[in-house]
């Protein structure tokens, strides 16, 4: 990873220091975990290990996994309050992730990603108001663009619930910001991929759901010619982000929107994983009936603001992030399906 | 009230007409549960009555009252899920309107706001998908507004969790419409006053608190001129669009800013009370330190569209609609102190 001015590599700075991930047994959560123990950080975990979410207790079996301490429990228990206790930096990246559970059980999403927030914030600001909080958002709260590339002004426009609970924590993170003193800044990450994500079902996004398809030889489907762009970022460019949010200062009271300015199309993304894979195969269905209800077209971010303010910039390209992430899953394919 | 095209008054329209209206003992609430028992609607009123809300079972306690039926449930309880059921039209005014005890109790003040209400409509979309729903917001979520007039497209910026959590309701409700074919329409309210208010103590807006010092002989005081101009509407006005968002087939989908084109300084509106009130006095005093923290300046609303779809205006003068309210707490002021 590149240096920080003054600082460093950014995970050199971290040595020492006490580190919080929420959501540290998903996907993001435990590759930012272990970067963070090998850097010598005293690093703890909370997971609510929710069925169908991220979490893989086995994400944490890999050097430095054995010095990070684990805390099962939701961002609203008494045991996730008290782990804020004298932390230093806050990776805050729990959360539901699917769009698609966000609509069949929308008070559940509700409950986690804004209300268990919401009552973690109220933990912070009453035990440890100094700490520097890095929370996980996502592109999604878009919704279809209204231009290209997508930057922090662009209007906020939820499709599902998810959005709009996401949206809400956001809100909620900055405004403890505002008041209480918190430093906090906030990251929307677009479709991120690599070692360490769920594959078993489709709830993740679709970059795991063409990493699966093409591993187990199966066809992935493309609706249309599969021509509309996306932005993706392999998960040690996200880590790399997220640490620099943390340590910062000028991050605090932020937005940042992180994508990358390779732009692929899904076809050749699909393509590229399915070289990558050794296996499986591309195949175009037509667009169904609704096309218009789920049809975002293109979507790529403007990362401008996360380059100038926190000296980010991702450094894998996707042909390399999907040869990486092949070879893990190689070797550990049956813990993710 | 005046004529809806081709509707007859818009109260006229309701009648025999099954209507539900949460929050329904509380201030604009038992106003609009009256008028349209008045009218010969059906009329059921859902209202928690937690404590420091507005409810005030004596609200009801008026001509019409004895018509309505009452149910005391949480919007998540399942007896107001049941009473979703068969209903015409929902007036959807449940809600936690403290921005002060937002900041106190915030995990309540969402549970209240949006995880009720996000229940309530998983109950309307299973149970009866083809209802009209009226959701009312609030004009706070706009926070400092940045131009004058404020319309639907200034944006939105909480300063405080009820405008998050208020913000969050309102588009769950326009997504529920979206996505499951609920007519819902969004009313953004500026200050409200006129009989039923609590006036008891200060959570309830600035204009509650003016009527209760005028009306008790104490002295309002204003932060330096008292020059920040506001717009304030007479409750039956508000019930009055309130009833035009339910009959507008337009209205569907939309949200409405509803202010007033009169606008008045904070000072005139005080003189108006104690002059009406024929007690209490006006009192200016200076900002205090963190004057920038609360001060949003003048705000009036831009009522454009709500008079254009809703063909709906405000009627009542703030002279005449102070005069009728301190002539009904002259008579009741016991039961709102």
């Amino acid at each position: 990873m590149r240096r920080l001015d003054g600082l460093g590599t950014p995970l050199e700075s971290v040595k020492g220091r006490r580190c919080l991930v929420t959501g540290g047994l998903g996907f993001i959560g435990s590759n930012l975990a272990l970067a963070l123990a090998r850097a010598d950080a005293d690093v703890t975990v909370v997971d609510a290990c929710y069925p169908r979410h991220g979490a893989n207790p086995r994400n944490l079996d890999a050097p430095g996994g054995e010095r990070v301490c684990r805390v099962t429990a939701d961002l609203a228990d008494a045991s996730a309050r008290d782990a804020v206790d004298g932390v230093d930096l806050v990776f805050n990246l729990a959360g539901q992730v699917s769009h698609v559970d966000s609509m069949t059980d929308p008070v559940f999403d509700l409950d986690v990603n804004t209300r268990s927030q919401l009552a973690f914030l109220e933990a912070l600001r009453w035990a440890n108001p100094d700490a520097t909080v890095v929370f996980t958002s996502t592109r999604q709260l878009f919704g279809k663009p209204r231009y290209l590339p997508v930057d922090e002004e662009h209007p906020v426009a939820p499709v599902d619930v998810n959005g709009i609970t996401k949206h809400a924590a956001e809100q909620l993170h900055l405004l403890y910001g505002e008041q209480y003193g918190l430093r906090v800044s906030v990251v929307r990450l677009t479709n991120v991929f690599g070692p360490r994500q769920r594959l078993r079902d489709d709830f993740q996004g679709f970059l795991p759901i063409f990493i699966r398809r093409a591993l187990l030889g199966q066809p992935i489907s493309l609706f249309g010619d599969g021509a509309q762009e996306r932005d993706c970022l392999y998960v040690d460019d996200v880590v790399d982000c997220l640490v620099r949010g943390a340590l910062t200062p000028d991050a605090s009271g932020e937005v940042f929107n992180v994508g990358n300015d390779e732009h692929l199309s899904l076809r050749v993304i699909a393509d590229l994983i399915v070289a990558a894979a050794g296996s499986g195969t591309v195949e175009t269905v037509p667009w169904p009936p609704d096309r218009d209800s789920i049809d975002i077209g293109s979507y790529f971010g403007d990362s401008s603001k996360a380059k100038r303010v926190l000296g980010w910039s991702p450094e894998t390209t996707f042909a390399d992030g999907i040869e990486r992430t092949v070879a893990f899953y190689r070797e550990h394919l049956s813990r993710y399906l």
